[in-house]
């Protein structure tokens, strides 16, 4: 009857990258799974801040002067508004938290745009 | 200037246990980490779920009819107004995730209330 979300399983049922999978919801807000490699579309969130947790690989985030890098067991917060781009050099496996309904390209839009709401 | 929240550095600048810390805000919403070891008491969050994030140790919580482990790499999500006991019989880190102002103790109050929003 109570069973915990174990992240290691979650990221063995898919291979697709760019395409975040919810796995658990806390009031309106989601936290999704999501494998990425190589680089996203320059792109906010005006109307919410967004948690990068890294497991594994090393995500970098680029900003409009600057960047960070986020390793296993580090996470970061993207503050509204705040235009970013993220890029990984190596398969890397992130957790998302962010408010349900809030899209990969923020306002962005076109064709990186991934399917919403997408459980695993 | 961008820098990642790592969090066994923010493990290793404390030792007490039942006092949770904040280390990230994504919108109302806080990150907190605490160790803990032993019983904690019954409560409820009537105004909200909450999420425990086990990166050490062993965490059980205990619902009025069942239970669950939580184990390093793996989530829960209690839900609002659901009675627990979080127990844990090795000294275990956890990540919190909850709204601002939610108390670790909830509506019962008592000996075991931590302070709040304490930054670390």
């Amino acid at each position: 009857m109570y069973q915990p979300i174990n992240f290691a399983h979650k990221f063995s049922l898919f291979t697709e990258q760019w395409q975040p999978k919810v796995i658990a919801e806390m009031n309106d807000y989601q936290f999704k799974v999501v494998k990425i490699h190589g680089d996203f579309v320059w792109h906010s969130h005006p109307e919410t801040d967004e948690v990068f947790i890294v497991l594994e690989g090393a995500l970098r985030i680029d900003f409009r002067e600057g960047e960070v890098w986020i390793k296993p067991g580090e996470m970061y917060v993207v503050p509204r508004g705040v235009e970013h781009k993220p890029y990984a050099g190596v398969e890397t496996q992130l957790i998302l938290i962010e408010p349900r309904g809030v899209l990969n390209t923020g306002h962005e839009g076109g064709e990186r745009t991934a399917v919403n709401d997408v459980w695993i």
